[in-house]
């Protein structure tokens, strides 16, 4: 059957000429994304319960995950957890199969701690944080078993947007928070805890970045290494920028800090993550599943964590639009931006959508139909394979958020 | 202070001549819905609390709701909850002002019960639902009074984002679901529920509704009245989009039905939400505050429902730009789009953004000029006033999803 | 099959001539009876569910309730709660019966309502109490349908225990709550809370009641109202207690009051319940299921209350034995008290007890020879019965607290 | 001040002569015991905390936890736990003192995983357990701080019971549980799961005990290793029963047990307790602080653990009532048994109850003038030196269970 595959000419303005841009990423340990995470975890470690004890991914969505932030007293050289963050995971998942029960909370509980303790290396699951769990069964049409014999049937109507290629802004904003994390705080500055919050505007040719980033309190000593924590951290900051561009960059961090009033107003933790004081997080409300918060940008509102990755399209539309996106911009020549958007229908096939849209804004002077059919065939290639995606899910090969 | 704002001419296809327009609502009974009107009317309810007792709003924030589906045994007639639906009300409340304790709890326990019966009809909170709750308090620093004799600080570096006006399909969109709710179910259908999502799709002048409604069992006698139901809704739907556009639109009303194969396979429920049957549900995941979602136009992702209406730039910010957006579109000729992001310091007082920016799509031949610097006024004139919003969110004159 | 019932004289000094006794009564307002209440109601909701869908009372056990106390600002005149009071559902359940699903969940939860509305008329379930709930299903074994056409099968190997006669002291304990409460607070103090406790102490001829009352503000003007009120009850109930003793009594309500001091030091509420305030509550740590505590007399540390009445020993061996006492000392002469123990073996018919042991203390001179084998009728004709204290349970004829 | 002290001539056939006793004890595995231990090692860990950061223990009571039943797959040579075990910790804290907030529920959360961990090694608490916390403070009145330069005052109106010395039933079934956890399960089956119930019946001379305990799964290869472990068993606990007792003793394990049908009819667990596995549990509906049910004895409703060791009468008061009758019963010749009970009055000093009772079975011709007057002795002594059962507690002295 052929495929409503549609690639149009957008005429816009590109992204790196428009005068304003904002792109924000909110670091693994910030508290949305915490709930991101053990919304994925939990379902990646059901899909191997269920491939292990079933032979086939079994119904589930586990896309809801709700943190209830504690208290603390955070300060130079320690601190302490005073009321333990709470953390609710909820979400569908099949219960038993063919007479067999599957553990799936059991399952969920082990994979959220794990997650947690592999993330957030301060947080001391003994008394830091509960991980209650509510774990229902779907309706009941949705509980039959997900066979590998045929495409799955689109669990809803919804969509999904992806877009290709990052901006400079964008570039930098993912990268600041990943290279602190994976390697200055690895390297040198082990006080940076995991709850790096990066804003980013650019004005033209200047680049601002706001960084929010809770400190260890246990890895730094006083105000003076907070403070030159600090200052280490801008300089890696901006030289890491100029990797993504030449343009001016500049970067405050924790810009609401008071040093002059002492140390309650320094961003200051004890487990890395501001949930242990004051805020909550839940799924979806961060980035998107290329990492990006990027309001210039489309944007899906639907949570790609967590979901089932064989016929939940919030998930698998996400994922697969962006996968898209960047091999048009790859495959494709003289094109400057593309825009994916695939929506489903309940019920129907999922690789073929009620539209595949594509929105291209050619270099100038570009071919636009010589962009058109090659940028379909990249499209309904992805279509033809679209359960490759749910491979590179359940081996863990791609991210959502 | 002079502010700084950025009004740019965008080059760019206009929406209306986009080949492709994709335009989702989900209404006031879709679980993540519910989860944005529980945390607003809990919101709310503070906020007179604080008023009444301490003259002034204090710090809260209960933009987390965690919605745990049930599982229900819908049928013709009637049918019955057997599972209640589990809700978890959580945020952030000042519990103790002056000396004097505030019952945030008891307070939004009773707001969230209230709003519940009130939206949903259908609900029966004696043995459908469990409304929980777990407010704890902020971070200190945050807990200060808010004041009026001053404009708020930001409470976080952080954006929201509006366009104006709707183009024909959000129009659709948007009134489909609340005509058929207000207009349709009061007047001649009983039977349709709350839980109504409708997905609207343009390709060129083709308009395609996608309208998924539970149905409530005990005003639906049967299959052939469902069947009718389902007919007279399409024929009004149709017939409503006739106001907004000129262009061909089509529309399915729950389109999984599987009619032949028995009442199992329509979608029935008996109270009016999928939360009674698998459906998990939190805010900040369904509508933008202007009551869509809209991938093709700038969206911010923060919840706008529950934040505090003093400084939480998640709120203030989202609910600001859309109606600078649609003041900039009445007030300024010759504008045919107007997008608007307004981005926050921490820290910084809320009237002066890091950056107001403006986009603007003009018509064809128009004065751009004149356009910025009557679009600029507006801007201005808003952020001057912009403790109106905080006024017209406590009086409940401005929606938030 | 021939019982083994056994029936001993015991050599001891009869209660009402031992120079020290002691008995206790909490309220139906305890936050202990609350929880007893609300098991027992929650079971006897679930019976007639079982009976209405399913012909015959299934499995269960919902002998489980955790109440924690909230917080709240009892005034003169009124006051109010300020963090609700949480209580959690516990227990086991049949879900599911011959393909139907039992809406077990939420039964229980409008029974639970319910009962707190009408035994506690001062919460406010709006927003002064949280209900939530945790049924399961049991071990499987145990989820087979009780059916009527032979005798159940004890669930376990544990033992009832009754006495009878009620001393004086039990008398005068117990129903200087119960008429507190439906003849005094009716007829004349509203502002009598539920939650009374009642310590008596019998030194020789002297009786002291210790009585804790939770007086409602709303009911309660000022501090002269609360003092005329204690009086009244002081006076109310010594002239009630000359019903049940000629012995010399006297009475202290709210001893712990400091009236000097101000309204802080007396026991006022606002709901009627001290659980709004800081005493949590549980199953089965108050009243036995006489309504007493009595440390002088045997007891059983089964709850009583939420246990199913088809074969759970803990329930129906505690009821039993005490109707058999009451019984043996109407039917046979010459019995100063008997003492009843019946122990169960796990999977044996509940009529067929492990032993069934009477420890009678006769009258001066009694023929015990006589009074052995009258007592031996009863009793086994009470196990022949078995079935009617099932019967009696069901139709709430039985107090189980 | 003269203390209320009544040592009274009980006439009473002694235990040992009776016809019938009944004793029982629930292992430290049982849903009940696990609560209590719970409950006391997080008051435990809460006494040392207040002591380390605040010089004196602090206003806390934590008697309340409820444990809500998994669900589970036993079987030979392993099984595994399907929905984890929930438990919820309740109880009062001080949670803030002298401007310092306490961190009540981390500490509380860390004593209750460390009990958990080392009490059923079986359970492995990253997916077989959820444990939850909801601390409250207590009623402002009974927030003051306990200072050591007085005495307390007695929290409440409640009483305490104590006897000794233990029958030689109550020493066959107190030790029955504990050797064969501590000594046999040690060194022979390690099968042997914690979850032991001992009920012991005595008619005249014939003991017959039945214990039922949960094996644990991964130590029990099939059922020949399953039926030669309860042989094994039974040589055991018949052969320790004779050094307590010269009567004729059986002993039946697991007695519901149906080999013939296969393996569902054995008590096999996954974890060493049936909390896995449909068994709820509460605090104070087990054991009473001598570590039996004891119906023939006097005994006292009140949850000794987990409450606060310094004013709470209803663990004083029972842990004191018990030191005592074992020492009358060691210090005073010619004593049969004594039952002791105390009687507080709230608000008035703990070493002054309103009466403090002894009631002594003295031996054939004993001189109960002198039995009188050194049971007073023993007695007053105690009274004196009240704090010391504080002291004892804090150091893990004393069991409660």
């Amino acid at each position: 059957m052929i495929r409503n595959i549609k690639v149009e000419h957008l005429h816009e303005t590109p992204i790196e000429k428009q005068e304003t841009e904002l792109v924000e990423r909110k670091g693994i340990g910030h508290p949305d994304s915490i709930s991101d995470g053990l919304a994925e975890a939990v379902s990646r470690a059901l899909c191997k319960e269920y491939i292990d004890k079933c032979g086939a991914i079994l119904h589930h969505n586990t896309d809801e995950t709700q943190i209830v932030a504690g208290r603390s007293r955070p300060e130079f050289g320690g601190g302490e957890v005073l009321k333990p963050i709470y953390t609710l995971l909820v979400g569908r998942a099949t219960m038993e199969f063919d007479g067999m029960e599957i553990p799936a909370e059991a399952v969920a509980l082990q994979a959220a701690r794990e997650y947690v303790r592999n993330t957030i290396p301060g947080m001391d699951l003994e008394r830091d944080m509960i991980i209650d769990c509510k774990l229902g069964t779907g309706s009941s049409d949705l509980r039959d078993v997900f066979t590998r014999d045929h495409i799955p049937m689109a669990n809803d109507t919804s969509f999904g947007v992806g877009h290709a290629p990052f901006s400079e802004l964008e570039q930098v904003v993912y990268n600041t928070e990943r290279q602190l994390l994976t390697d200055l705080k690895k390297k040198k500055i082990p006080g940076i805890g995991e709850d790096i919050k990066v804003m980013g505007l650019r004005e033209n040719d200047d680049i601002s970045l706001t960084i929010c980033c809770g400190m260890v309190g246990r890895h730094v000593d006083d105000m003076d290494h907070y403070i030159n924590a600090k200052e280490e951290m801008t300089e890696y900051v901006l030289d890491l920028a100029t990797k993504y561009t030449d343009r001016t960059v500049s970067a405050r961090i924790n810009a609401a800090d008071k040093v002059d009033d002492g140390c309650d107003c320094v961003f200051l933790t004890v487990t890395g993550t501001s949930a242990e004081m004051g805020d909550d997080g839940s799924v979806g409300r961060g980035n998107r599943s290329n990492g990006l918060i990027t309001p210039s940008r489309p944007m899906s509102m639907e949570a790609t964590s967590g979901k089932n990755p064989i016929n939940h399209i919030g998930k698998i539309y996400n994922l697969l639009s962006t996968q898209m996106a960047r091999d048009v911009v790859s495959a494709v020549d003289e094109v400057s931006d593309v825009h994916i958007k695939l929506l489903s229908q309940i019920g129907m096939p999922i690789d073929q959508p009620l539209v595949a849209s594509a929105q291209v804004i050619p270099e100038d002077g570009a071919n636009f139909a010589a962009i058109r059919s090659e940028a379909e065939v990249v499209i309904d290639d992805w279509l033809e394979n679209i359960t490759k995606i749910t491979d590179m899910v359940v081996k863990g090969e791609l991210d959502t958020f």
